[in-house]
């Protein structure tokens, strides 16, 4: 089930059995979401949106964020005015071995060609 | 520079120093493509469009195998009447290591779930 918002501060996260992996590829597959993963994968902490500075208006942002949210890469939730994001590693890690490394891996390399 | 069509019977692939970590997710973000992916691999050759059954209609299946072989993913030839696909392992486990594993093993532990 997916977690229900509680209030209008709560925003809706899949579950880890929810997660699908056509789901998290598709949030994957685009370079302004990669780059929004490997900021969190470097900082290994929570950082707010705006500590990610993307080339895109904030609304665009925004959905990116959602996009990585709905499918169970990204945890968001507030803490006091801020919105803050973290990578579900762990639940990604736990369905899909070796996947979340073998994507920074390969942007990583691609970075450098 | 992509691969000139030199024939109406040529299909345009990407070269390899053009294929994109984000186009190769993308072309890897569903869930009938994930299938044509796991069966190439399976299978280990060559296989026609005809060979992989899919709950979809011809045309769809036709733009599901396109969207792998603009990606990168899949190499597309005719050989006689028959149009047949091969996964470019070679070219996609050089770009991005372990890439390809990784999303077939998470693809199989999804399976089983």
């Amino acid at each position: 089930m997916t977690t229900p918002a509680v209030s209008s501060r709560d925003l809706p996260h899949p579950a880890r059995e929810e997660i699908r992996l056509a789901a998290v590829l598709h949030a994957l597959s685009d370079p302004m979401r990669l780059r929004i993963v490997r900021e969190l994968a470097a900082d290994g902490d929570e950082l707010s949106c705006s500590d990610i500075d993307l080339p895109v208006t904030k609304s665009t942002s925004t959905h990116h964020f959602r996009v990585l949210r709905e499918a169970g890469v990204v945890r968001q939730v507030y803490r006091g005015t801020a919105k803050m994001n973290g990578l579900r590693r762990t639940d990604l890690d736990g369905l899909f071995p070796g996947l979340l490394d073998a994507v920074l891996d390969a942007l990583a390399r691609e970075s450098l060609r």
